[in-house]
């Protein structure tokens, strides 16, 4: 180490590693992922969840799957190949996030078992907390606070998950959330105490 | 606004802003642009920066060019296709980053001027930072510390950078580092200083 005086910086070695970023944050860096139906409630309780973690000073930051489309994935469509290779892509995305200290959450479909499974091994034990938003495909339908459902009902959207696209629901998932039954404030009370027994939000 | 008094959290509407995020952070996002031949210097200078960043309290991450290609971009080859799909997914998540309040900083050598182009169109006024290694062909050969020239040389690498591929020197960079004149020390106490001149490490 060289020390320089005029900057007051310590010159060292090699990389700053994960840990450091955490201790700077005091936090550890993780990836929630949200997979459910459209209208399910994912990005509502995404968002709440931000919203509470932030207000107790930990950096998370919502990967929202709407916006990532426009943006690193806009060259993927939804065949299935394309909805594989958008999930790998959020999860690689999500694991540089992770070993930066962030906390990160994604709120997308993901309708395939397997794609999940490849992002939670790519996460590494203690990293991935996989939350499915459990619901009705009639309530999601009946909410639709998108419109999509209808379009998919008038046949001007093809390969509509629930719809005539599979949603194969999670088997491994750390949480089950039925947007039904809590509010998106309840639903986030629960993340936080999970992320608080993962000793994700210790100094 | 509703308080649930046993959490401590007050419930927001709306997602939380970049500026939040930067408030929290006590400093400002930004993608900082490490360009330049291989062996020009641009990985040794990314990490010292991150390290003093680092000891100044400041979150920041390398998004390496070299990781990045086994984790994200791993399904990219050399192509020129490639190498610009490679530039635009890296520069797409160094606008995640920097939403996110971090300073990302990537060292890849990107060598067409269009392609960093479209990064500093993404990334926006006062959030890209380009910075070329500037460093004769013959000084980046000689060091080669990857042992890539010599392969390049003997024909085992095609379509490598300098050799059998073009670098396009960048025209617009908001700064140029010759490694052969400075010590990665003294380029980035140049870099923090262009940070803090840009308002990048204000609370």
């Amino acid at each position: 180490m060289t020390e320089i005086k005029a900057t007051n910086i310590t010159w060292h070695e090699g990389h700053v590693g994960r840990e450091e970023r955490e201790g700077l944050l005091k936090q550890k860096g993780a990836l929630i992922w949200m997979t459910g139906l459209s209208g399910s409630g994912k990005s509502t309780v995404a968002y709440t969840l931000e919203h509470a973690l932030m207000q107790q000073g930990r950096l998370a930051y919502v990967l929202d799957g709407d916006n990532i489309r426009h943006g690193l994935n806009k060259n993927l469509g939804f065949s299935p190949e394309d909805r594989t290779e958008n999930i790998r892509r959020i999860g690689e995305v999500g694991k540089l996030f992770a070993d930066t200290g962030v906390i990160a959450v994604t709120a997308c479909i993901s309708p395939y078992r397997a794609d999940l499974d490849i992002v939670r091994e790519l996460m590494g034990e203690g990293n991935y907390f996989e939350i499915y938003f459990e619901a009705p495909l009639e309530v999601c339908e009946k909410r639709d606070p998108k419109g999509l459902y209808k379009k998919a009902r008038a046949g001007e959207i093809k390969g509509f998950t629930g719809i005539d696209a599979p949603y194969e629901a999670p088997e491994k998932a750390e949480m089950v959330i039925r947007t039904d039954q809590l509010s998106p404030q309840e639903a986030t009370i629960k993340l936080i105490e999970m992320l608080e027994s993962a000793g994700k939000l210790g100094a």
